[in-house]
């Protein structure tokens, strides 16, 4: 309805999208990758007028580098990135001098093939930006700030329809570059930073679009659905009356990445330090940069001005670390970035309204930093509402797995809420100023880091059962598999190609890529019964008849591709006494153009030149070696069905429940 | 000289440059890279208006991969390429039918971290040049060619004039891209290719702006060195009248990249086919793509037509491997590139030209591509040439180092040539056409690749004694260190870093920034004895009298560097039982900004976390795990020297005769 006259927008411009992402940090992100492999049509916007350089959030999991991974560009993560898995507690002995506990290492280290890291937000959105650029045009509109909100109930059953208006502004350089405008040296500018030398090179490119010359100024979007990953102080939140529960403390925190002077052995080693007033935690990164979160103050939560940011200096934080770390030294010449924060732990009653409108990341949750989760619970939950979102708009999926959003994601930010709690606690607990700080301190801070280590890590998810999650126990799986839950990921493991001989970590090989796959763990072919039952579950999964009782070939595909589930087989039987020719045909498909299936068929056996490629997958799932077992896994690559190689109907009236089925043929 | 009015050059443009690097292919790049990490003044140009996109060269080993992983961009390659290192020979059984034998897989495969890899020529140039650009703003100059070329033997002595005059000039687009305007299906024009599909976005880029107009013509170019890589016919190489010595054969080869449709069983493995007319050799690679050699026909090397390349079409090359690989089936939907080449076997007997003219690469040497060597060789002669001429140009390195050059790389290219001739024979050797080939074929072709393993992987380079070598043996270290000989390379091990703990690769750690390195192997530093060798090892290191004997701070470094060597230190103790602090000062040397030398010192000691890190650093080296040894790295990571932790005095003298020393400080 606009028109522009002469340069000047005389009126908003009206478009449609079918998904509107409304803040473009990494929940926002991981939300858009799944549009751009899915083809959606969507956008994302943000206000501020460029991506994050420095500071902000800094810790990535196993189970976010695992995703990572399956996105492809976990190499560029640990090129850059730094790994911290050992922690040391140091702690003050009976004369009070500060005393090493530790390392201690996660007896559950090898669970997944990726361990934690640091490597600052900044360069996980230019991976993500760098992701999506390959499957898609989508880019993130900078600069742009989401003003008015409309949404019309009535048309919420009507897929094809619109029902939300958004009104977008483009903002001036002023509005959306704050902190590139502000000299005052508050958390969002380094105090004394490293200039050019901090910010990468494809980084830079961007700094310098972004002063492009804006066209549009106000334009009037509808949209089919919105996800708002906008932050603690999220404006879609707001529109739709969601409010944050729960409670903020009292203590006031700092945060400082610097290059450390200092002559305290464990600089460079993740841990904590605790002194009678306070404890503080070390956090090696890329660039020898240091993080250090410092409890600054303690304020009265009565009092009108109780935070009172600006008191809080770079000095001060400083002087701090000096004290707690003391006889230690402690000193810095470049400090890349700082803040100080309140603590405030937080999360709201519901990540949805209705079946249109999606809330993620910070928008839901808001906690301490020091469990070094933030980032990944907020991509995580961008991620499981991306995907299925995607599928629901491209017709691939059914809209009900909509509701398993909130199922799975808000229990989770519960969690993490709890974890938060008891861990931020070890941090301001204190001890009289004489007294020596209990001496069973590193054993607690073990005990509450081991307590949450398989939600922290990822190693475990807790999804419930849904139509998505067909589950026969919450705490193991089926007879078949013992170690695969239906809501769990599926364990990495290296296998080796049958057609190469390559070895590849499950993690590359299951690629978020919208396919729903059917793993056969296909057990010993050499054995002539268990050949059989293979044969068997392939003349199944072959049929093509009309009745499309076979799975395969049964349900509306992502546009532009042929089919929407993938058979990936894995069997147990030694490499070399096993051809890649002896498998049915169903699982080795031919592609006249493309040609046979060679990435389709892995073998779980050890391999001469790869130490990871151990041949122990069987065992880590709990799946009998002759006999094997089959699973469904989601295109998140958690786990939806697990059965029998039998069990074909069970697995077929699983997927029914989930995806689209073809139009029955005219006979 | 020149001026330019109204946009038209009327005279050549004058200008000087300390290094000229003629042709941008693999050996250029790697010399080119060497000038941007030195900041040398030199400049890269190029004929073709574009690098190469797809086909030629795709093998690389492992001593390859392990100098990309010292450049920072090995996990590039891992990300997109393909391994290939296990090999199938199939053979005609005595009833004729064509049977596996194999897989063979080398012995020594785990010494190195890095196997055979496949991937595109174009794709390594894309990722140096990237490499190029983090250091420095030197970029390759395409579509330009060389038209003259003036040598002023008289300036030879004097480093600082400018003894080579060349006449460059700006091709049309026409002359820069002929691949790209032919249509007649030559061998640079994919018969039938995948288009757009298979040029990676960032390598598009470039194909978009090559189109941008050329403001300059011609210009006179004064060069201190020139470094022709300018291909088999080497236009360098011509001006210095230096003649290709050796003999062609006569056999003309296909090669072809397709995706294959077969039902071939190691179509996706590393491996010869033998037929009783000729051998085909199958290369898989990345994307799904499959290499083929193929020897197409005998000509009669006497009549004048000998090597009518026109004649040689893609379907002639598809029957001939249809009729070796019979009675599997052969075809393909997609070629990505074909071409048609005659085997020649020919070095140059000098790959210098006094000391200001070089020549790498297939300047120098041409031979059959079927070793998988080419681009290799090509790449670790512009590698030697890089450093040597960088360092010698900003006045860091003795200029005498250059004479090495044709000294180390000039041998292994006889090795080359008299490997490729075995090799090729393999491939062209025929037997009757109703008889069996000799049953010992596979056999034979193991030898073949078993004699020259250690060449060819890299796993040895056999540079001779120099100033650069000082050699105790051929063919073993010093007592001290068995296994570390210098003039080969340092062989990888995966250590743990003793302030942080984490595992890295040496081949990450020993960077090729051009730094010589004091590898200190020191032992148990548990054991009080060995302790005090240490102490007293770092009291001369830190002795920083007017006498200069410390070979720290002794000698000119790069310009805007502190130093020329640094000081790795690697001890055998238990990680554990060791304390970064420990450590003598000098051995982690503090930087009033940086902080402590975190990174200087590790540790030979398995990890938890990571199988690849084995703790049996000492073993491989055949180095004592009490007593330890000392040796000195070049830039390049080849063994210069080898001693005792006392032998101080030895390894300043060779430091002395490569380096240059700083004035000695006025009194």
């Amino acid at each position: 309805m606009g028109q522009t006259i002469a340069g000047e927008k005389v009126e908003a411009v009206e478009s449609q999208t079918d998904v509107l992402i409304i803040g473009a940090g990494p929940a926002g992100l991981m939300a858009a990758y799944w549009m751009a492999v899915c083809g959606v049509k969507a956008r994302i916007i943000d206000k501020r007028g460029t991506k994050v350089f420095t500071g902000q959030a800094d810790g990535l999991r196993p189970r976010t580098l695992e995703i990572f991974d399956s996105m492809g560009f976990q190499h560029r993560v640990i090129h850059e990135g730094h790994v911290a898995v050992e922690a040391n507690f140091w702690v003050p002995d009976e004369a009070g001098k500060l005393t090493r506990q530790g390392p201690h290492c996660s007896p559950k280290i090898n669970e997944s093939n990726h361990h934690n890291m640091l490597l600052n937000q900044g360069r996980i959105e230019r991976f993500l930006i760098d992701t999506i650029s390959k499957y898609s045009d989508l880019e993130v509109e900078r600069g742009i700030i989401a003003e008015s909100f409309e949404y019309d109930e009535k048309l919420e059953e009507d897929l094809d329809a619109y029902p939300i208006t958004v009104k977008l502004r483009t903002l001036s350089d002023e509005e959306a570059n704050p902190g590139h405008i502000s000299k005052d040296g508050s958390g969002s500018q380094p105090a004394n930073g490293q200039g050019r030398g901090s910010v990468l090179p494809d980084d830079w490119e961007e700094l310098i679009q972004k002063s492009r010359l804006r066209q549009t100024k106000t334009e009037i979007v509808k949209a089919k659905f919105i996800i708002g990953c906008d932050g603690a102080h999220s404006w879609t939140r707001k529109q739709v009356n969601i409010l944050l529960e729960g409670s903020s403390t009292e203590h006031i925190w700092g945060v400082i990445d610097v290059v450390p002077l200092s002559n305290f052995p464990d600089m460079r080693r993740l841990g904590t330090i605790t002194h009678s007033s306070g404890t503080i935690l070390v956090i090696p990164r890329e660039r020898r940069l240091v993080r250090l979160y410092v409890p600054v103050q303690i304020v009265d939560s009565t009092s009108a001005n109780r935070f009172d940011r600006s008191a809080i200096t770079l000095e001060m934080i400083k002087s701090r670390v000096q004290a707690i770390m003391s006889p230690y030294t402690f000193d810095f010449q470049i400090c890349d970035w700082w803040t100080a924060y309140q603590v405030g732990q937080r999360v709201a009653p519901a990540f949805n309204k209705g079946t249109r409108i999606f809330l993620a990341g910070d928008a839901v949750h808001t906690h301490s930093p020091k469990v070094g989760l933030g980032m990944n619970m907020s991509m995580q939950d961008g991620f499981n509402i991306g995907w299925k979102l995607a599928m629901v708009v491209v017709g691939a999926a059914n809209p009900a797995i909509l509701d398993t959003y909130n199922a799975e994601r808000h229990p989770l930010a519960e969690m993490l809420l709890e974890f938060d709690r008891l861990w931020s606690g070890e941090f301001t607990e204190t001890t009289d100023a004489d007294g020596p700080a209990a001496p069973d301190k590193a054993d607690r801070m073990v005990h509450v880091v081991e307590k949450y280590m398989d939600f922290a890590d990822g190693l475990r998810t807790y999804y419930p059962a849904s139509p998505l999650v067909w589950k026969v126990s919450e705490e193991e799986g089926p007879e078949a598999a013992r170690n695969l839950i239906p809501g769990e990921r599926f364990s990495p493991i290296k296998l080796r190609n049958q057609a190469e001989g390559n070895s590849k970590w499950t993690t590359r090989l299951l690629e978020s890529d919208g396919c729903y796959r059917i793993i056969v763990l296909a057990g010993d072919v050499r054995v002539e019964e268990q050949k059989k039952r293979v044969e068997a579950l392939g003349r199944f999964l072959s049929a093509e008849d009309k009745t499309m009782i076979s799975p395969l070939h049964r349900y509306v595909p992502i546009p532009g591709r042929k089919d929407q589930i993938e058979v990936i087989t894995i069997h147990s039987a030694p490499w070399k006494e096993v051809e890649f020719f002896d498998f049915p045909e169903i699982f080795r498909p031919f592609d006249p153009v493309m040609g046979w299936g060679y990435d389709d068929i892995w073998c779980d056996n050890s391999c001469t030149w790869d130490p990871h490629c151990g041949g122990q997958g069987y065992e880590k799932w709990g799946v009998d070696r002759t006999r094997g077992a089959m699973l469904v896994l989601r295109p998140d690559q958690y786990i939806g069905w697990v059965g029998e190689l039998e069990e074909v109907k069970d697995m077929t009236d699983y997927l029914d429940g989930v995806l689209i089925k073809m139009p029955t043929p005219e006979v």
